[in-house]
């Protein structure tokens, strides 16, 4: 019971409110890093080289966050090799102490979403044996298909302590289309925030936060006030800071409780490839945005 | 323009609407396929051991159907070499004459679903070299993200005459959480159809029926017949006949098109798993299914 939701507290309260997002795009990769061999197969060249990169990035920004969220697309597009390197740089950050959330919006109907909680969270099992898969401490999924396709992964969640975060404001400037929709008498996406706070409410624990948290986007910060204001009980996972054009401004009293919980915000381009691809001193520049961005972050938090 | 929706029409005139569910499912595999040896890893053994059946799958069920459809997250759950197996059955269907539709439900914002649609159709681009990933003629996407985080599937698909399935209406009991929503004057999964329609209509061609269709449950016949009435120019892909409920009454007069067009109808676990784990029989059971089930299709399609 509330397991996820207080290991999450116990990491902001130490490490401030960010949130890495291993986005590994091949063409912003250092370019040192981006040659290839061409008599070698260039998928698993490829994935390598994104390994060394992501294992580097974590070393680099361990001081300064608890929580790093795998961009589950960026590794697929490599295929089987891009898969396995996204599985084990999700253990090596979970043996390094990080809370791991595996950003891959899920959603199917019931049998099927049983299959995806378990390669998430519980495992596959074989012959009474269960083996971990991508082996997350969390991971986002979509709404559409409704209750009954939510239920494996809550069920999955908390059996083993972990969490989920549904998406409900997206961060893309299109997010309207349906989010927005007037239903009888609220928009779409307070539909969907009120069905993740009853999902979330048997799971609050004492930081009075619970494992089922809501995506709602920093690029939407009149609608991040009224979520914040209608569900203190609900950790927001806040992307589209930085790149996608939401500022500190933006998020300052509309993500975060008074206590300083409730919001992790993700950083991905701004955090992860503030250089040019041949800038030599790609690293200091990491660890320069790291500093930068969990400054204004904790600065939002508390205000002068 | 229109490459996709004219390939799946001429199959569907060849071979009838029935679309091959591929969901392999662990515990149903023929008892006489499922020995692991606890020497090796477990999850490379199951692997092999899905693809040979599915394989077997494929070689039973063509001479009854054109489409099969690969259900992402019983390959996911065996982890990357799962997804291996997935990716060299997608690449045999595709030598053997199947059209492969790629069940993976993506959705993201426009510069994640990029990367996702990249992986599904166009290929990965590394060096100046494209490399194919998944590489199927459609793939099932999520709409809740909005227009911007499906342009880039529906661009890919354009640049490679292939197509996607927008979820409109899904085949579970719990369906109707948002779908049913009543939005300005209409239920939230017609708004979904509305817009599936227009990203369709510039994609029409000689057979009135384009590259974007929709899924819709076979579950939910009242559903699909306004959807049918409303949309001629649409493919359906229909899952939940047969296992999840649906019948042959349900989409006779409901699905298709007077001229025998415009759905797919999907059948898993009837069709691929029509036996008890301990049948040595397991392969005439299948055979079986597939002319019993595509007798149902035909017959629903043109009754006496």
């Amino acid at each position: 019971m509330g397991v996820f939701g207080e290991r999450l507290a116990e990491a902001v309260r130490r490490y401030g409110p960010l949130c890495v997002g291993l986005d590994p795009r091949w063409d912003c990769l250092p370019r040192s890093l981006r040659r290839l061999s061409p008599e070698e197969a260039l998928l698993p060249q490829a994935s390598q080289r994104i390994q060394q990169f992501c294992l580097r990035v974590l070393e680099l920004t361990r001081p300064y966050s608890g929580v790093v969220k795998f961009q589950s697309a960026f590794f697929e597009l490599l295929g089987p090799p891009g898969l396995q390197v996204m599985q084990s740089l999700i253990q090596a950050a979970r043996q390094q102490g990080w809370i791991t959330i595996w950003d891959a919006k899920r959603g199917d109907v019931a049998s099927t979403a049983v299959a995806y909680a378990a390669a998430a969270l519980t495992g596959c099992t074989l012959d009474q044996q269960t083996l971990p898969v991508w082996d997350v401490d969390a991971l986002t999924v979509q709404p559409y298909v409704g209750g009954d396709g939510l239920e494996p992964f809550l069920e999955a969640a908390q059996r083993t302590g972990r969490g989920i975060f549904v998406l409900v404001r997206t961060s893309n400037p299109g997010a309207g289309l349906f989010q927005d929709l007037w239903c009888d008498g609220r928009p779409l996406y307070l539909h969907v925030a009120e069905a993740v706070a009853r999902w979330n409410a048997p799971t609050v624990g004492a930081s009075g936060l619970g494992d089922v948290g809501a995506v709602v986007g920093a690029t939407h910060p009149r609608q991040l006030a009224e979520l914040r204001r209608a569900y203190p009980h609900l950790w927001f996972l806040v992307p589209g800071y930085g790149a996608q054009g939401g500022t500190a401004e933006d998020i300052r009293q509309t993500a975060f409780r008074s206590d300083g919980l409730g919001a992790i915000v993700n950083s991905s381009r701004s955090l992860v490839f503030p250089f040019r691809p041949d800038d030599p001193d790609w690293e200091s520049r990491i660890i320069q945005a790291a500093q930068r961005i969990s400054w204004e972050l904790n600065s939002a938090l508390y205000p002068q």
